[in-house]
């Protein structure tokens, strides 16, 4: 889910067992104006994270394309889709990393994964402000 | 998906041909402490509307069991599917005031339909916080 945000800020409040390290400084972050990516991996994407991770970011750009460009930020969340359908952890947590990568020069910040945040998103309230996304390698969308 | 809310507030920006017509109170409103119902529906929704928002509502009851009983708003947010699960316009329309009546007591505020909006959502961040649920009506959850 994209949302075209005029701030966010999060922090991290609670470690769940797979939670990633992170510096004192990442333990809370505040922005202004960005690109918010709300993303989950599901069990098809297990297989091929990487083409998941090629198609995310092509779905970015698409989106970019339309808001102009801004700072990423890629925020893990797991409650776009039901426990049933959600993919391993393990690929979850390089999820981040990988669309990071494939996007290259837009170096997007990404949200701490494997912890309870708090957060706060304003969305800028025009047309495609808000935008649902899903990609599955092999398929068209 | 429901979202224990420290904060939320929305304003109705720009109208679409499905827009329901809103006093102008009910233009922008802002809330402290409640339960956010996000929620769309599906096109199998489409055949048992009514079974649906008793199901929803059902869910809402579960959730706030966890959380305490709060203040509820109900929020349509289309982006929670993809566009071709998505159900039709008029019973997406129905589904708010279908819900707030099965929740009967509760008495929900409705975030008005059909408009884009700019919201503010401010999570109160605890273990409970987010919460992603789906019901349908002849399955188990």
């Amino acid at each position: 889910m994209f949302i075209h945000a005029e701030a966010f800020w999060y922090e991290a409040m609670i470690e769940t067992p797979i939670a990633e390290e992170i510096s004192e400084q990442d333990r809370s972050r505040r922005f202004g104006e960005v690109l918010l990516v709300l993303y989950c991996t599901e069990k098809v994407d297990d297989s091929d994270p990487r083409g998941t991770a090629r198609l995310a970011a092509g779905e970015i750009r698409k989106y970019m394309s339309k808001i102009g460009r801004k700072p990423i930020v890629l925020f893990p969340f797991a409650f776009l889709v039901s426990r049933e359908e959600k993919g391993s952890a393990s690929v979850a947590g390089q999820m981040g990393p990988m669309i990071a990568q494939e996007l290259q020069g837009d170096n997007p910040f990404i949200v701490p994964f494997g912890w309870y945040k708090k957060f706060s998103i304003t969305s800028m309230g025009h047309k495609y402000s808000v935008h649902a996304s899903r990609v599955q390698v092999g398929t068209d969308s």
